[in-house]
């Protein structure tokens, strides 16, 4: 029975049977993981996570045995519409699929090496036999080019995970070799969670013009990525109002990254080591992710818009000529185009600042090299949104269905809800300013008003 | 009544009145928000924040809304005393003033752009609705110069907040666009705050001998400041002996900032989700404050001159030339005045150290550009201090009046407890260097000790 | 008697006595500190921390109070076998001696500058009064060179903490003066611990070539080490297998490092306010220590090899040339030689990836500049484990004696607990791509199973 299921899934009429590989079933059910039906037993129902941009790489069960096959291999990866590189990932993408099982699946998986180089896996945060810890030279001999080699572990806890190499490892992260690896409780959520989205953080050294990852960069990066895409190219983070939403978050880049989200305080309840005890959850608006890390943040959404991002200003925005002189307040009439003679791609920063760039790809006065994104990009209902790099939208609306994870498109605001233009301050005069009378004495009232009313 | 307060505020009489604007007073009594009698109900009342270097904006009531008027701006900005930019703040300042109110208060702010180009304002970490949360292009038009705007909302919380621009955000911030919003708990501190000092931290690319920062640098800045201040002009912390402490810090530079304070551990009480349980209250002598991340520090002072400052040895210093070439330990005699020729503002590194660079600017043999700080300044009481920008002195006294913020000048050490010179180190011998018998004995020694009297 | 000790501890039959010194004792019995026989009152006996690659500086008792003697001074300081520069430490060694004392204990503490500057001893994170914080200029004069001067203070805390200069800080830290600071709890370890180890973070400007650390680099720094060393020149971390071991890390370096240790999940059980209390401590396997933080990490042993090591790609590699050509994926045949007849150590990226360069100092084809390090190294069971900088090992085995701290060699693994070559995938067919309809049905279908069970 086993063995025909097997059969049928993996011969000519398997796409027909695939949807239903990762499914949420009954864990303890051995076969190929096909479960029709609902699941009787509840205890092991979980919320798929939803990889933005990614896919979770479906498995089969073998004896017991939750079987995956990673594929370490060249790629050519968009990172938005019009920029391109030559990668490295797994199983044709960057991130590769994330993986995604339960506490007590006994787990095996088989990983083939397409690379020109040696490479390893590594289980990053996994509680596994020194033996498959995957550190090449250490643990065991590297993964040569052509050989496929089986990892084989159980998963002894739950929690947010994530896998890549432990051979050459600069260079093979650099050019995109990662993925996540998600655990489910085996008790099922302490607390319901509706919607589980799970983001890569990265960064790339392509530099304008040029079609590889530069490994040698430290920290002047040209791309900070979710899930190696860059806004506008980031999926939206979809809920329902009202829904208990996760975003886990795991950082394989070179900057701990403090990762801001607007409209609501979310909580951070979990981290390296699994879900966190209730008493430590902490609320925040921004929680730095440090490089090797991974945090849950957990909230209850609220309607709206609401930009979720990187807060380093550099990381969202879109590649930029490093070293260039700062032009703001300066006529640059006719100079761009005499160095851009000299320099090709030169972009001048603006005038007046930034915001006359937005777009400068598709603009006739401001061209960068081939394959150069705008550094700030993303039209939104009113207007540029003016950002790149890591930044997306959370898009909750009253009236979406379960699971649906469609763009629902742009927020209607309710009325007296939004900024608006006024024609003058009415009756409040001049604004007041630091050093006139007015703003003077308030200030230095203020010691002498608390004096007076505390003691 | 309400009116004819209102109309003698805002007139020609307005400065008599206006040193009350912003005093602590019962939050539901209507009109302009003037009290001349020390409130009665003390459950509203609160120690004002103190905003080192800057200011608090005075509002007006208005039909039971606070109402604040934000003009931004360019402006001309003093780092230091000889050390001006050309930057962009609100009201003349940078960073632009505090805004203060209390949990419950409904708030409305007109904002007034007259920078040469588009701008909003978003109020990081406030939980209002999506349309007032000021992302230009997604959740509002942008302001465009001369335009006046007005965002109204309720606070729904208390804790420490910031506002900035999210439009053209990575030159409006670096240009110094940014303020503290601070919110006080509607039912008073669970604790009595006696001194509340708030800071924002910010860096900037201001290249010796430029008047503009540079909006282009992600990582090798130049100034590194408190309240836009560089040290020595950075305002001391003061407060007396066994009062309790507060620093509210936020972050909108660009580095995730270990802050570090001497002479006491700090309690980290608050943060973006503002004041913490008590259960989660971290005592530390060194908290990262990451970007876009609010962090309060309490502690319980103890009298003396104590250091307060950014751990990273860069973001004590004053500006320095990069990329140049090391000289510590060679002789450079006739060598810095040749490569000036060449390079002007060219500084060498001092043959023996930096300790001979102090004060640079004032001495005849380092010269740096124009409007160059000394890379390491501070008169103390015995000496060169040798920092400079994220650094200050936090000053506790015995016999300071409460609510008193004026510098006491320096420290007076009682005997005995300052550190002294000896003539010679009264039998203790030749130092212990390892390598040699005593020392190596010593080390070899440890883990037999142990085990001799563990097991 | 005390006399007599004394006497002879200093005298010419010092040497034979010294090994004791550090012992752990009663701490309320006067005299020199020798304690000969296992202490009678256990609640003072604690575990000595052992600082790997690093050394405990002695002290002498002198009427109930610790006398220790550190010398600020030049040194010459090998980062690995080959790679040696002038620096800055303290006693002959960087990092300095670690200070070992017990809370309650009085301390007096003798510094002699032999540095060609003025210094003085911050004691970061000591609470002790302002004149003895060690702050040049703000709380004491400079030590000019061929000063003493002494410190004197009672431990009222315990903890992890550090020493290092407060004076021309920029150019003293980055030439490699700072020293650990270990303070045990007078009322013993809440927990018993068996292994104590200490390390300090830290970077180097050591560009490939020259003889002296570079203190004006911010970002780029060329080593980053353990205690001062470079993989594989650090010390294993080694232990018994269900071993409590802490490892105690403090960070003076520029970065915010994220520590990584495989094989476990550690607790964070104390900070630079001392020990957590039991419901703070918190489970990960990625810690971010701040600079100027101190955290230490609690486990319990498991058998293996596991890396140990900061999460940054680039912490953990030898020096690399900045700013060279990506040449990943072009054939180089000729232009390396040609490139290094004009600058001199050029090293090309490898065509395929980095993994042919390991060990390239000891490669015909790639040579580096006198005094580089290779920029993967170590060799291992079963390779390069192509590592270096902030690397190391922890090998803990079942058979190891309490208090050996020997290197056991490598790890055996056992029978089926190491991943393994196969020599095909069997059953599994092709692997999963995505874009393949097997891997878009599967996820296509998540929202909609997921649906379809839920609700």
């Amino acid at each position: 029975m086993n063995l025909t299921r097997r059969a049928l899934l993996l011969g000519a009429g398997a796409a027909a049977l695939a949807p239903a590989i990762a499914r949420p079933q009954p864990e303890t059910r051995p076969g190929i993981g096909i479960a029709h039906d609902p699941p009787r037993d509840r205890r092991f129902a979980y919320t798929p996570v939803r990889t933005p941009n990614g896919w979770t790489l479906p498995y089969r069960m073998n004896d017991g045995v939750k079987e995956f096959h990673l594929v370490a291999e060249e790629i050519e990866h968009e990172f938005a519409p019009g920029t391109r590189a030559v990668c490295w990932g797994y199983n044709g993408t960057t991130p590769g699929p994330t993986i995604e099982v339960v506490e007590g699946d006994r787990v095996r998986i088989f990983v083939t090496n397409h690379l020109p180089e040696h490479t390893t896996i590594h289980w990053h945060g996994l509680l596994i036999p020194s033996g498959m810890d995957g550190v090449g030279g250490l643990t065991q001999p590297h993964i040569r080019p052509g050989e496929t080699w089986v990892y084989e572990f159980t998963m002894r806890q739950h929690g947010t995970h994530m896998y890549h190499p432990h051979a050459d490892e600069m260079v093979q992260m650099a050019m995109g070799m990662m993925g996540l690896f998600i655990i489910h409780p085996r008790a099922g959520e302490p607390r319901r969670i509706d919607r589980d989205y799970a983001i890569l953080l990265h960064n790339w050294a392509l530099h304008p013009g040029t079609s590889r990852p530069d490994p040698s960069v430290m920290t002047d990066f040209d791309l900070w990525t979710f899930n190696s895409k860059v806004f506008p190219a980031i999926e939206p983070l979809v809920a329902r109002s009202g829904e208990r939403v996760r975003v886990r978050i795991g950082n394989l880049s070179m900057w701990n990254h403090p990762i801001h989200m607007h409209g609501v305080q979310f909580d951070v309840t979990g981290g390296d080591g699994g879900r966190l005890p209730r008493a430590q959850w902490r609320r925040e608006v921004t929680e730095i992710v440090g490089v090797g890390q991974m945090r849950d943040l957990e909230f209850t959404a609220v309607p709206g818009d609401w930009a979720f991002h990187c807060h380093m200003s550099h990381h969202v925005m879109g590649p930029m000529g490093h070293g260039i002189p700062n032009t703001l307040g300066v006529d640059q009439a006719g100079i761009e185009d005499r160095i851009r003679r000299i320099l090709p791609g030169y972009m001048a920063m603006g005038e007046t600042g930034m915001a006359d760039h937005q777009g400068h790809t598709d603009s006739g006065h401001m061209r960068g090299p081939d394959n150069t994104l705008a550094m700030m990009a993303g039209k939104g209902p009113f207007g540029n949104i003016e950002m790149g790099g890591m930044f997306t939208v959370i898009k909750v609306r009253d009236d979406l269905a379960a699971g649906d994870y469609r763009d629902p498109g742009w927020y209607t605001h309710p009325a007296g809800e939004q900024a608006r233009k006024v024609s003058d301050v009415p009756g409040i005069g001049e604004p007041v300013r630091r050093g006139t009378p007015r703003a003077d004495a308030a200030r230095d009232d203020l010691p002498r008003a608390h004096r007076q009313h505390r003691h």
